[in-house]
């Protein structure tokens, strides 16, 4: 009924009524005799009651779901979930885990609950952990896991692995999973390691290797597309809070009070939206992508200026990543500040900005302006119980699907069910705030800030950013 | 191209592949010729730029997602959000707002978003408190309510409006809304309440009254079907945390330490499966869902003994719904204790089952079993960043709904998307957690605790339940 | 210039103007001939700068610290500290720590202190864990402690090495330390505990064994004499503010209504007295120091009929050795409910006052009490800051003196000064809250609740209480 | 017996052994016919049981704790709390209530306990809260103030009066309150507002007015003298935690990770020798009384150089008023960097290191260093518990004082006792950690770091710091 399209990038299902499934690559693409073991899920005493338990090979979860009577069905994921035969004997497993980039709330708690899945579910015993990012599998001696090694880590923030930017170098990793005899690699990191990993997936498919490769997406700030929200970011809207209240009772104790909050975001401003609309004392949340501007008519000091002579107080949300347009262009102008130490403020566009709005009002009247940057006070906690829930569940797909031969994929929540994702459909594009769409009008609604639109927007308008409730 | 099919009771919306929609009453269903304004948030700055803030008349939410290639269509919900045109003026408008039943995290904020999304997004400025739940609709003065009043309310616990159970009366309270003018009332509550929302409705319709009713489903016990979850659940469950964490502790310093916590959870063991699954430090999760039994082969006492003898020390969690069958059982048999207080005892499953506990083991060895009740100090805390975000966007919908001309419905999160629900689909029956569905697989692989079955199960394995990921 | 007397149980040291100083047992009272060594401490590169870090000999700390000019000097404590000679070769010392009794924020800062004391300043290698509490030393297995084992457990609460009730058999004990070779006893519990300490110290004195004894006092009751306040004290406090903030949240919600919260304080209402001083929500606290009844004119039903007629609320804050007269009344004359539950229900003055406040009002209104038993939860939590440094100071401060050469003392906090204080000062009475003293009457200050004395009081009018101020 | 010797300025009276009572003002020294009116708390039930509820006249404080049999009395002051006699009628009383300087939790707990103390203790009804600091006695209109204003305001961070820096015109502040009729003036502020506070005093004085004047000493550095500990110490030494913990996860996840803490502490570094003490996370704690350098042996790179190498993490703690002279000097070479922005950066010692110590190990290794300055989250929370009691206590012994005829004089807690301070006593010097003193001591020993002394400290050893313990 269905029929599909594989070429060597992407495999492609379409079925009736507009169906189409952008599904992942198999152990069984490229090695069509590989045996099969009946899953050792199925002598577990506890799933003996759970007649639902294993996932219908034909399962796909649609990415978009606000439908009409005749829409066509449109784009699917496979569902995630464990299947009645895998391609791996537990005696067998070599698996690996690597945490790449900055810190995200739940790290410790994805790899705890990899190593207690393919543990409990799976009697795997062989799990090792990378050393500080793509560059320890290379750099670096590995570090043996075990259920009691990982027994209290999703307690602490950070990673117990550590972790590191950069460092991937394709060859060097695929010799070193080739030489220790690694077959399955759980990469946890943010879309610039997930192309890391389809890059390390496509060498090792090359190599003719039965490795499998799968990734966790992590990134605090919610910008990898097509899932639901990313491990971390409840966690980070949360702790944002507490910037927010301080910035709120500073402003509201002097006069002419701003508090102004930096948070993460350097292309996607979801963690300022999210925060402003949990806050409810926000004034004004400047994201990346709605531009801006500070001077003259319908300008960001203007709209200051009117807040405080109405309520002598307020509280502005920006995101790292707004307003960097205005950032280059005062660098250009101010050559004389190309020194060190100069520099480094001048890229913090929190910074930058308090010193523009203390400049720009220093003639008309005292403020009292505070800035606050909780970015790594956030990002180190440990995550909540929510995304607890969330790292629990997303470690056991990935699980699942290792073991059931799924090959190169993310594994990502879609419309509140989990999926196994093409890793070029999370790289190929970021997930921004879609400042035509429903979130961001209500935000513009509970703020009642300005749009800070000189003319009408030609913003590109892309896909409607995750979340939208 | 679609069918629709209205009986008194239903209205029902058919179209091609299988495609079903449960619509809810309309303004224009009953009186053909109201009149209709256009939707003031297009006169609204902040709204200029927001291309897709209206919703297409023909946008519906599916319930199931998780399909096949070929499977049918399946039932969908209207999508929430505001319309081009609405069907009162602002001035017209008055307003009111009850809380109803126990209390649940995100009640005043709830409270709050309706008031600011009235008055800031359609210039109502007539909003009454009804005090003290229903009864209060006759028997109290009411409360007037502006941006003023509300605008710290969401920082605290509890609801300020004040609630009860019971004192529902149709008659009376339609009388004291007509009497008092009032043309919009938004109640939160609990099924019994959304009920109650249910036959208030019909006593309008039935007088021809131009009011529109709209329910907000408020149920910490996330018991009430169809929707993702319900606002205050995940507050609940993070707070639920302390309590594990203080059982953990407890249980580990002590020899033989058994550290047991009951939650909420009536009818469904939502709170406690969560719990359990953020955790990571329960031994065992007892829900109604779940029948268990305490002695001989399989039971609770040989799993006890067992993970004594392994760990020296367990955690358990408890519904407060679990186990009614066996304490119903003692309770039969000892008459003896049928006086006032006696009676109290028994009917708290978590008083008791720590009685049968160490009266079980009394003999055998010196237990340290240390029961925690922490259930006024969880529903007591106000909503966490993201319960607040989900009432925020849950009070606009309702309030989009209302003043679209939409009628007799509750707003609900369906597959991560708003959308307006007939009274009958939340109320004919409750969400409960599916025994044999894969969350509580995922969670009986995180314990290892045994299935306590004697025999097949006979329960009634129904639709699957909300939040299945 | 001062004289000394020194009898078998008690060291009196008597100077001019009233001076009395209340001495501790040491080596040299007993092995005149003990060597001597240099402190390690002076060769330490860290301590360079401290010119008074080692205690002048003569340093003694007042009792009693509000003074008239002509006032006598009164009853002095030898004064914490570092000493120039020590009375141990660090390589001979073979340390142990047991903790004994309830559970106490801090107990195990108190623990990694003691080990990174011994370890850092005195080079001492070999510590062991006594596992369980006092039985441990006969009946278990030692745990090796060292600086890798204790670096975190501070974060946890409850106490790594266990702990456990009784078990106290002084000649066993001893045995014990005499076998295993055991040079310097770390004793941490409660008055109880203390009782034994002694008994330990002067059993070893008897058999003329050169081994230091020394007391921490663990009561998070507060109810240890002589001392400022016991650590975790703070702690407990902090943490019953949520359950008294849950019992105002649902008092406030609700018509007529109560919560009641219990918390710790058998013979000592310290915990309730701060709690409700720091809460300023509390309308009535009772604690076991002011008794109470219930009927009648100025009795607590008149007293909660009239704050829910005025406010329509209240919450009641009740130490759980308060009212255990009325408790014990009650259940003469209830012979009838002496079944094995039963009698735990009426144990409980939560319960039974919950009880008795709903029996009471049943036929006059409808109240909504809620009773909230915040305990285990408050009492397993990690230390505060504040009672981090508290229970670093107190760990440093019994290192110091038994190295030093005192024995058969308890290190406490007397006027913001570390002192040693001999056994029998704090065993041979409880700290109590003092009703006739000005803490007492700044509480009464703010709750407005009466004094419920029938007549004169009889109560027996003691030394005043600590934390006076 | 004792004898008393007042000049314009200081009021001493001296007794036997040497005993020194630094007395403060009282309208009884220049109204000597003042009339006086029983203390209405005479009639209060709530007192009726408290028999020791009045000060006596002749109660004192010593200020020096630590003794000799035989050393002499030294400086005392007097005890604060209620006396049977007051210089008030209560409806002759106009107070007012003034914040100053920067923000600390409890301003808002102590603005409370001054009004429900006026109200509830003495009748009060008529207090005025002066806005905006001192320049709101004559640049703004009062806040009235009562109890149902107060009610809630102490569960907020900063202050509902608000708070200005500077402001202090003597002649028109006292202008304005004898224009307004105020004749009790409660003053919360640090040391710069206290000696504000001496100089309206005087100017109140020299004309003649019956206006009492009291300080309630505000400084979150807890850098005033004599005192135990400022209100908000505690808690802001309990938030510092957080910004520890993120630094210490942020070192330990990458390699090299360095986690650099600037916390508050202008002259003095209580906070940050507290906040390290409390932590046990700390590797290196650098306050203002610690001069160190950075480069050659034994400097602060060299240090970092080797725990790096043994640990490849570690956290530094700066005050913010630390090595200032390395920033001074700095700053004199690079005349380069003298514009608006770069000043701001080379002012921060925190930004000011972090770029130093980059610099310095650029060429070396990669190090990840990560900057954290929580200053506006630590100084706008809420008080905690125990500051919330300290607040209330503060509050009502200033109000006592003030009823008693007392004047001129701070309120501060001396050895755990309440006492009423003269001005100069806590304006003439700062508090400051003694370096030489044991306190200081620990901390090195804590931390092991080392003393960063180039040759022989000639650094000012004065009376030592408070907090001593």
């Amino acid at each position: 009924m269905a029929t599909s399209a594989l070429n060597s990038d992407r495999k492609i299902v379409t079925g009736p009524a507009g169906y189409v499934l952008e599904d992942v690559p198999h152990f069984s693409d490229y090695f069509p005799n590989a045996p099969t073991y009946p899953n050792p899920l199925q002598d577990n005493a506890a799933y003996s009651v759970v007649k639902q338990y294993f996932v219908d090979d034909d399962d796909t979860v649609p990415q978009k779901i606000v439908v009409h009577p005749d829409s066509p069905r449109g784009t699917h994921f496979r569902r995630a979930g464990p299947r009645q035969r895998v391609y791996f004997e537990s005696d067998d497993v070599l698996a690996c885990i690597v945490t790449c980039g900055g810190l995200c709330p739940g790290l410790n708690t994805v790899i705890r609950e990899i190593v207690c899945g393919l543990s409990y579910m799976y009697g795997v015993k062989r799990i090792l952990g990378i050393d500080g990012g793509y560059r320890g599998f290379y750099a670096r001696n590995t570090i043996h896991l075990d259920l009691k090694t990982v027994n209290d880590i999703h307690r602490s923030g950070g990673t117990i692995l550590g972790t590191s930017r950069g460092g991937h170098d394709t060859t060097k990793i695929v010799d070193s999973i080739q030489d220790r005899g690694i077959n399955q690699v759980y990469i946890i990191g943010g879309d610039g390691s997930q192309k890391g990993a389809a890059a390390i997936f496509e060498e090792i498919r090359r190599r003719g290797l039965k490795v499998a490769v799968a990734g966790i997406p992590k990134t605090i700030d919610n910008d990898i597309p097509i899932i639901d929200r990313s491990f971390g970011f409840d966690t980070a809207v949360e702790e944002a809070q507490r910037a927010i209240n301080a910035a709120h009772v500073e402003a509201t104790s002097f006069e002419n009070g701003i508090g102004l909050v930096k948070l993460m975001g350097r292309y996607s401003g979801f963690i300022a939206m999210y925060a402003t609309l949990a806050s409810r004392d926000v004034d004004c949340c400047l994201i990346p992508e709605s531009p801006f501007f500070l001077e003259g008519q319908g300008g960001l000091f203007e709209f200051i200026d009117k807040r405080l002579k109405e309520n002598g107080h307020m509280v502005i949300v920006i995101a790292e990543g707004a307003g960097q347009d205005l950032l280059a262009e005062s660098e250009e102008q101010s050559t004389t500040l190309k020194d060190a130490s100069g520099n480094k403020l001048l890229q913090d566009i929190g910074l930058w900005i308090s010193q523009r709005i203390k400049d720009h009002f220093a003639k008309k009247m005292t403020l009292n302006l505070k800035y606050i940057d909780p970015t790594y006070m956030i990002r180190a906690v440990p995550s909540n119980a929510s995304d607890n829930v969330c790292c629990t569940l997303l470690a056991q797909s990935a699980v699942h699907g290792v073991m059931a031969g799924y090959n190169g994929f993310t594994v990502g929540l879609v419309n509140g069910r989990h999926t196994y994702i093409p890793f070029y459909r999370i790289t190929e594009r970021q997930n921004q705030v879609v400042i035509t769409d429903r979130m961001w009008a209500r935000l513009l609604s509970s703020t009642n800030q300005p749009s800070f639109m000189k003319h009408e927007p030609n913003h590109p308008v892309g896909e409607a950013g995750a979340m939208k409730w």
